[in-house]
């Protein structure tokens, strides 16, 4: 079991290692972000260890996106296996030629956590291409009710070709104020959340909703939060019946995650699931970030209790490979080689995948990840008892791991833990977010409480 | 050294193994375009092995993607160095904790090939991916320079989060017909050659120039070639001028290869860059395809001798992971995160296009592939003059083995080859196009051709 002593800080942050070595790269690529340059053969568990042998606890996880610690052995055996040297070796066009195992690597690994009702999937390498194939089956699927069962015709064949109607129709996807659901050029449309990663960069006309701005605490907000969402639920249908062309989509996270961790309520995503059935709408749950069982449930949106499930899923992140999840076959389009591209996703990151979701099983660490966020969220309470203007709209409570709070000066925040051994993360404009691995346990709260006491006494 | 039988195909195709193996992945991953399923154990070098034991010489390579043939040696080997195992068990998120090996990674692999004049490297997934970075990189420039030094203004940061001018500018990419450039919804705006690609899908307003149409044989037809090369070479110019809104960008294939292996002279491709030159352009070449080697030069664009090099290279597909290359450093925005992602690539699969490069320098397979190219040409010419009203517009002379023709039913003589043991594959509306791996030498161009003669004579 880890002790305290587990994480130490011996040079400045970055030290002069990790600034020489940055120095060097950025010579071909930019390292700018760059926040430490990491030891990875040195780096275990919930533990990242930078070249000046720094070792912190790692409450980030590389942009929440590491699912069972570093140098997890299951992984490693996942990484040796002779299914993965093939897939390394022989990179299928997997749409083309897909390997005999591929089929099993599916069946064992993505498609046992597949969301309930959703029993397809199609693979893919990033969140921001996740959620773009998912908004290319939704306009496929709306134009393809609209042909009810028509051919193409020649006319829709030709312009499309020109980017011009009616074979590039103008279709909307709907997203939310505050969202972040990646960086291609039609993600990105549907992205909201900050000005740098939009600035400079054309876009499709499609329409923003509000998203819930609740107060907190939530027990003490009753009445007026549920106005809220109400507020925007009316908002959202009214954007669809008066947009200046039809919303094909639309699009959220169950916790807006970039943009400010910010939560809504079972009832407000029931509403939208009402509002999208009712309008023919494709309802698409992006869960990059909240998938993969860090909220305590293994998807965000198992929390929500629908009265149907979502029409697409997205994943990412800490599911270490990329694509989404679907029921119905109508969204598969028409014709083959419309949702088609090279590669389809990458078997060697599929096979990681499985190894992911297997170790998650056999270790029950959502159950953990629950039931270790009821004890951690205690404690931040605590905290945000005895610094009330530092720790303020603290969240997450019953939502596992995902907790963020706001606070006076974020990044300033993020430094000082980092220089005191644990690295965290900010969100929105004035949030830390703390995105824990699953195999975050009892034993890691200690270290992150006290450290976050010591960094808010400073300030 | 491979024998004639090194092929041979005992029963239909798809084999009964193969269909009743795709009937069962149907059941949750579309496996409509599949052409059999594989067995990566059995393939090697440049045979391909489905599970029904047919054995294919494959001149098709995962859609041009298999650099080096299947289970080599000197792939194996860095499927299972330390450096692999790390790079997918802690997969970081590569802008903010890179590893410290990540320096030597990019140094001993991708550097070493890097586009003359282009010595910094921004790191993908998928060629689209590549190619969406590389037009927010010409977005962000054009912006940057009508700023002049000028810090964002606050109208600016607002507008863009609402998709609205001036923060979300109308700006364009230019791209040519029958282009291929991807299938996000950025890269589509630019792919122009199918409808299949691109039918119900939004796209934005950019323009569209002609591609040259050349005629065959070329020698035959210099003088019309080289008009037919000036009109398209004014009305990009006129395009350019004359659109609603700046084009930031231009992007071109060396060959377009999806489109219908479409090829221009040298003089084109100078003509562009003075044209993008002169009126400020970021020239993007989308060597996607026609990158590491397959032309008989490393990359296609070095055919051309250019006087100053384009301003961004992508990659993908036989580079095995991908990206673009550039020169110059105003092409790195001016503020970090604007070009950046979760995990701006895969390490993994950076180690892995690290190894292909040194198998293809250690074995000089770029002069190989020359090499080999001058002696197909010269066999696939013998059955054009054979068989002229089926082997039409033989093009690729001097191009490597990057060959491909013109047909009557392309489709048909695809499927007759595969019975016979040999995989092509088809592009454009009529034409039949090789893929050959850097490995097929002298030995393989019996095989291919006897066998060709033989569907061609079936005809």
């Amino acid at each position: 079991m880890p002790a305290l002593y587990d994480n130490s800080v011996i040079t400045e942050v970055p030290g002069p290692l990790s600034k020489a070595a940055c120095k060097k790269l950025d010579k071909f690529f930019d390292s700018r972000a760059v926040h430490f340059v990491v030891d990875y053969d040195k780096s275990d568990g919930t533990y990242i260890v930078d070249i000046d042998g720094n070792r912190y606890l790692d409450v980030y996880s590389q942009i929440a996106s590491i699912p069972v610690g570093y140098n997890n052995a299951a992984l490693i055996a996942a990484a040796q296996s002779p299914d993965m040297i093939s897939a390394l070796v022989n990179r299928p066009a997997l749409g083309n030629f897909p390997s005999s195992r591929w089929h099993d690597i599916l069946q064992d690994g993505l498609l046992k956590v597949a969301p309930e009702g959703l029993n397809n999937v199609f693979t893919a390498q990033s969140g921001s291409e996740a959620n773009e194939l998912a908004y290319k089956a939704a306009f496929m699927l709306y134009r393809r009710k609209e042909r009810d069962g028509g051919d193409w015709t020649s006319e829709e064949v030709s312009s499309c070709i020109n980017n011009a109607k009616p074979g590039s129709p103008e279709l909307a996807i709907m997203s939310f104020a505050n969202s972040f659901h990646g960086r291609g050029f039609g993600s990105l449309s549907t992205t909201r959340s900050k000005a740098v990663h939009k600035l400079d960069i054309p876009s499709f006309n499609w329409p923003q909703a509000p998203f819930p701005a609740l107060k907190y605490p939530l027990d003490k907000y009753t009445t007026e939060n549920a106005a809220e969402e109400q507020r925007c639920l009316k908002e959202v249908e009214r954007l669809i019946t008066s947009w200046h062309c039809p919303v094909a989509g639309l699009v959220t996270e169950p916790i807006q995650s970039e943009g400010g961790d910010n939560h809504a309520s079972p009832a407000f995503f029931q509403g939208l699931r009402d509002i999208t059935k009712k309008h023919g709408i494709v309802m698409i749950v992006d869960e990059v970030q909240t998938g993969f069982g860090a909220t305590g449930k293994f998807w965000g949106h198992a929390h929500w209790n629908l009265t149907s499930p979502p029409d697409i899923v997205t994943f990412s992140k800490k599911a270490q490979t990329a694509g989404y999840f679907f029921g119905d076959r109508m969204l598969v389009p028409d014709k083959a080689y419309r949702q088609f591209n090279t590669w389809i996703g990458d078997p060697a990151r599929v096979i990681m995948s499985k190894a992911v979701i297997n170790e998650i099983l056999d270790k029950d660490l959502v159950k953990q990840t629950a039931r270790v966020g009821d004890a951690l969220y205690a404690e931040l309470d605590g905290l945000a008892q005895k610094y009330p203007d530092l720790v303020m709209n603290l969240r997450g409570k019953g939502q596992g791991t995902y907790f963020a709070f706001d606070t006076k000066d974020a990044a300033s925040l993020v430094y000082t833990m980092k220089t005191l051994g644990v690295n965290i993360g900010t969100c929105g404009s004035q949030t830390v977010r703390l995105r824990p691995m699953l195999i975050f346990d009892e034993s890691h709260i200690p270290i992150l409480i006290s450290t976050l006491d010591k960094a808010l006494a400073s300030i």
